[in-house]
């Protein structure tokens, strides 16, 4: 069994030391979001985490959900409605919502340590909640009032939650492929027809009612994705006044077996003339859908953030206890019968590589929500811009990175269990299990890095790669003087250089050869996010150095850093490399001759 | 469910076009290894394992083995007994064994293509007969004649099979640690008692008797690795005229529940003052396991390569099948929804990821084996020496890199199939599951990269590196000015250079700093692992092009080695500079300030 204790103290030092949070969210006008406040949402949070959900990732894992092939009815596993009715007591779901829908109105910003706990904790329980924050979003944005009325305020308050139900049987990355139809009834609603897979928490016994945002096509709909339409479908009719009525024409046909997350339900949508409602202008459900996508793919990268935190931490306990071989420079603990793991270089490598990547990624995912705060709250239309283009620039590298760095983490965490790391009882491997689905869903890797050169950068002129390498720049000419900080200015201030020149390069060869964009986009992401994490970890010691907390904190960060720099930074060479020899390495070979 | 067939073209031309391995095998007196006998057993071995073995993968997943806590027996999955009485009908178990104990006296090279073909076709069954040739080699080379007649017969006909019991609960790696003890018995025989775990195929149904060979200490035995002796210890006795006795004291206790290899039945042993005989001198069984772990080491190297094999096959179908999505440069197939997968460059660099490391893998697999047929069989008592010394030096990257590549190729043929990777049906997430075992038995990562650099490299002042710079030397001058490989060479030769002094560099630091060897290890592993498959990816060029193959084979070789040395061959770049960044960067942080 792993254990999980919410790394509040980190937590804050992001948060208040490195990102001055708490300023911002006054600045950004949030009077209620004090430093007393935070702290006393940090604590609950961690208290609700470590107490009511941890204890219940290994059961859902072994009872995973069961389903009723006569009612269509989905059981989730022993606890998680129990957890889930605390949750909603607790005012969790509504955290970050507005106060007009029953919301507590914090900083979008909060949710990150929210999330990131809630996922550490139980990944597949954290799936339940998720996807509601997507729906309120695309409802909020694009939904007409009455559908706020009706639906907004049970979504806040946890009485109902959400879906996306994008991908069926043939399609999941082109949605133009959809066959899923909308036929229009008299009374202005539609009629949904179609079967939607991987619908996560699709069907469930948590709450009394779950909305489905569904994709379909209208009668009229030009083909590929300009013809695609976004519906609202609730499980339990819900009429133009909020009441709920009869059950929707709309069934769970199956739940997935998987690799992981055995306590999400990953649900096969059977929707059969299902009343829905159009969201939106018709054929324009891409764009609702990229809303819903954006919230949902910095929520996933949380996921990968989670269980590498808590894959760090019980593989250091492991490593400090567990007693094998004596340490290459002679015994360290000669009163012991062996020295403690923790002692051999190669495993201080593995630890060292999760700590540095893990709480990196907390500055990239904390980073990025304060930018959706900046977007939604400055006082200038220039500020909030510039924050949305941002965002919208780190959205696909802090979804697949921390993803990845997930996959891998908690590849290294069992690692330093050795045998026992692949023995279910000790709890690592149904960390690596859970975090294989992060880099699959909403949007695969390969996904995240196309969106990242193509929309992102190259439709952009690099708009959003400026901002950020301003930023870093500012940093750099800030502190390129200052003892202890001045190591790791110079090599950054070269690889934002390199990177710059990097996306010149491709986005030229690109303009005669289309494939050079999908042939550079998987290393120029990880190049992005490897240097990004760079600037937070040059950021963070120098916060540590201003900061009055303990000698050993300010040694630990600056210790990481420099393990950073000397030993992860460098896959930034790979990654150059790689880009830089063009796509014909690539598309060179006929799809025939792979097996000739 | 995935599917599987043995990849005969590829072994061909590994085996007889890039090593001209039937020429060696003449030379070495295998008179009987004509091409003909050769071409049948792969033949053979390639309808055994297509037909029975494949279609048994996902039961063994699905069932496990089951265990009983009444009798201590354990049930395999459906099927694989009978599997396995066809495995032993048709003599696979003796294939490379001496014709004196009923083998068929086949080079060991031979056994390469086999168990690849075996575990590809299914991983968890090929852990039943795995064993039993690491207590073949212990017995043959550290046993007495009586043990010789009693044991190896049986063992080499499959009636009987074999596990090596080394691990106890408190001590895997670090075997001076255990508690086992051997106490001597008035008929020379001893009583041993003790708690083994993770012992592979350590209880199960498929045979009449089990043969445990154990590590356990002698009451005069001095402390630490050096008191170790080895003993085997028969599931029923054997007395010294080879007959059949009463059940032994020894007990399966448990089986483990695992991630993965869940037809693989893994144990708990407890042995109760189990008759047990002295193998070899006491005190020295640390001698004997190696023997023993050599041959294991070198097995388990060929469960990624069969793992990564089927995870491309699998891979490559999906992605010519599945359609998703335009070529960024325009509709492939306009007459089709969309274009297959493999038109996508990122998809592309995952499949030639998976084939470029796995053909390069069959290489330095099948080339290990050469060698150890030459250091066994060769006339010359020097060529037998270096023969020995670089399969010392080749174990360690064989068993670490083609263990590791197995789950990074498991996770990007995963990938290939988006979300549909990670439900059970498809059968690719169980590939994923399987192959992560691989980098913990026998010797973790870890353990091997220590191993390399340590045993093989510094005790050695690199002997083994030197007979394998030598033989890429003398390719690099053969083929320098060669029209289609001269274009490998010159980096191939840059490489060399750079190892042979990044390991100057290192032994020369590790003589002031022990850490350095540790720190520099892992880097150091891989570093050697990618170049060997620059020099073995550069030759299989050069072979495609002096055979008489089609040019679609040739082609694919080409432009794989392109990849190769485009795409994969710069991760040397990060190793490089991760070794040569020093232990400070590891070994700085204080112990206690991990979780400051």
């Amino acid at each position: 069994m792993t254990t999980y204790h919410a790394p509040l103290n980190d937590i804050r030092f992001a948060l208040y030391d490195v990102l001055r949070a708490d300023e911002m969210f006054s600045r950004l006008g949030y009077e209620h979001a004090t430093r007393d406040v935070l702290d006393a949402v940090l604590d609950e949070a961690a208290r609700f985490t470590e107490v009511v959900l941890a204890p219940l990732n290994a059961v859902g894992d072994r009872h995973g959900c069961r389903y009723d092939k006569d009612s269509g009815d989905v059981t989730t596993p022993p606890g998680f409605k129990a957890a889930f009715d605390r949750f909603v007591e607790g005012g969790w779901t509504g955290l970050t919502a507005s106060p007009d829908l029953g919301g507590q109105g914090l900083p979008h910003t909060m949710g990150v340590p929210l999330n990131e706990m809630v996922n550490a904790a139980n990944l597949a329980w954290g799936n339940f909640p998720l996807l509601s924050h997507s729906a309120i979003d695309a409802l909020t944005q694009h939904g007409e009032p009455w559908q706020h009325d009706a639906f907004l305020k049970p979504l806040v308050e946890g009485r109902w939650t959400g879906t996306m139900c994008l991908t069926e049987p043939h399609c999941g990355t082109d949605l133009g492929l959809l066959r899923t139809r909308a036929e229009p009834a008299d009374d202005g609603s539609y009629a949904i027809t179609g079967t939607k897979i991987f619908i996560t928490a699709g069907e469930h016994d948590l709450v009394e009612n779950i909305v489905h945002l569904v994709l379909a096509k209208l009668p009229d709909a030009p083909p590929g994705p300009k013809g695609i339409s976004l519906f609202v479908v609730p499980k339990f009719k819900v009429d133009r006044d909020g009441n709920l009525g009869g059950r929707n024409a709309l069934r769970c046909g199956a739940i997935e077996h998987k690799m992981g997350i055995k306590g999400s339900a990953t649900c096969v949508m059977n929707f059969d003339g299902a009343q829905g409602y159009l969201v939106g202008q018709p054929h324009r459900g891409l764009q609702a859908m990229f809303t819903m996508m954006n919230t949902a793919r910095l929520g996933v990268g949380l996921q990968g953030l989670g269980l590498s935190d808590r894959a760090y931490q019980n593989a250091l306990r492991y490593a400090r206890e567990r007693l094998q071989s004596r340490a290459l420079s002679g015994a360290k603990f000669p009163d012991k019968p062996a020295d403690p793991l923790i002692v051999h270089p190669d495993v201080r490598r593995m630890l060292l590589t999760i700590k540095s990547l893990t709480e990196g990624s907390r500055l990239l995912a904390l980073h990025a929500a304060t930018l959706v705060d900046v977007a939604e709250h400055a006082a200038d239309p220039g500020e909030r811009e510039r924050a949305d283009v941002l965002v919208s620039f780190l959205t696909p590298i802090a979804k697949a990175c921390q993803t990845e760095w997930g996959v891998e983490n908690t590849y290294h965490a069992l690692q330093c269990f050795g045998g026992h790391g692949y023995i279910a009882e000790h709890g690592m491997e149904q960390l690596a299990r859970d975090a294989r689905i992060t880099t699959l869903y909403e949007g695969t890797t390969g996904i995240q890095a196309l969106d990242l050169i193509g929309r992102k950068t190259a439709a952009t002129q690099g708009a959003g790669l400026k901002l950020f390498l301003a930023e870093v720049e500012a940093f750099c000419d800030e502190y390129e003087h200052r003892a202890g900080i001045a190591e790791f200015v110079a090599p950054l201030r070269d690889k934002a250089t390199e990177w710059a020149a990097l996306t010149r390069s491709i986005l030229t060869r690109a303009t005669d050869v289309p494939e050079e964009l999908g042939a550079a986009s998987y290393d120029y992401l990880f190049y992005s996010g490897y240097v990004a994490l760079a600037y937070w970890w040059a950021r963070s010691v120098a916060a540590a150095e201003a900061s009055d907390r303990p000698e050993a904190f300010k040694d630990a960060k600056r210790e990481t850093a420099r393990f950073y720099y000397a030993r992860i930074l460098p896959r930034t060479r790979m990654h150059a490399a790689a880009m830089e020899s063009g796509a014909s390495s690539l598309m060179a070979l006929p799809a025939e001759a792979f097996d000739a």
